[in-house]
């Protein structure tokens, strides 16, 4: 009961946070912020995918833990990109703030294909969570690829 | 209604994280974990106390979304002082594992003081709010002062 409570309260995270956003002392805050947030995100991320790839033994209860975990995170990154960050080193590529449409439709891809992951981890059904998974890191990737070093 | 809801969601999130904790690949990685998750945390903590100390105007709501992904974080550092990274360079020092119930215990308190301040902020008084941040940035210090260089 207590597992299932936290699951379904870190997983319905995927509402918005606008009054906690923004508001960095400096720029170089925002960007920690940001690579802080992908970096705890990515990692239980990872742990999803290390039971989708079979390296580690399929836990139901622990997906989905990681899973609400990392939909709560995924949140937050994204206000540590501001545009006083462009001066900053980090692996932002400059297209992040002037292609800034195109930015934000891939992380809302990111974030709706880890909806769709979550929603899921929650049926506990391992070939489809591979399926998922595949897609997931795919959209991940395609951000990466198009807006980081 | 959406606030209200995030709000409560995140606020919820004082309940443990079992399974998803651990698993990292390698000592740096966890090192890396609780600082990210750290350093998060501490940006939204310190945004409440911005607020407290009067440097920006107080917002209720700004307050308490604040506080909420501040009570969700505030979950997860902890998994990252596993053993193996003693070894590792960082601002930790020797006795977070040489004292580690000592270590468990201040970090426990700092806990209950987090949700205290989080239900003293959900009341919106901010003089009591004040009074609370201090005593919950005490804890931390605490913490800080006997574990951290």
């Amino acid at each position: 009961m207590k597992l299932r409570h936290t699951v379904v309260l870190f997983a319905s995270l995927c509402l918005g946070i606008g009054a906690a956003q923004a508001q960095f002392q400096k720029p170089d805050d925002a960007v920690k912020y940001r690579q802080s947030a992908l970096f705890v995100m990515g990692q239980h991320f990872s742990r999803v995918g290390a039971m989708a790839a079979g390296r580690v033994p399929f836990d139901a209860a622990a997906a989905q833990e990681n899973m609400a975990v990392v939909m709560a995170i995924s949140q937050l990154p994204w206000a540590g990109f501001t545009p006083d960050t462009q001066d900053v080193r980090s692996r932002a590529k400059p297209n992040v703030w002037t292609e800034r449409a195109k930015f934000d439709e891939a992380q809302q891809n990111a974030q709706k294909a880890l909806v769709a992951l979550n929603n899921t981890v929650k049926t506990g059904d391992l070939d489809a969570i591979r399926r998922v998974f595949n897609d997931t890191a795919a959209s991940c990737k395609a951000c990466h690829d198009n807006f980081r070093n």
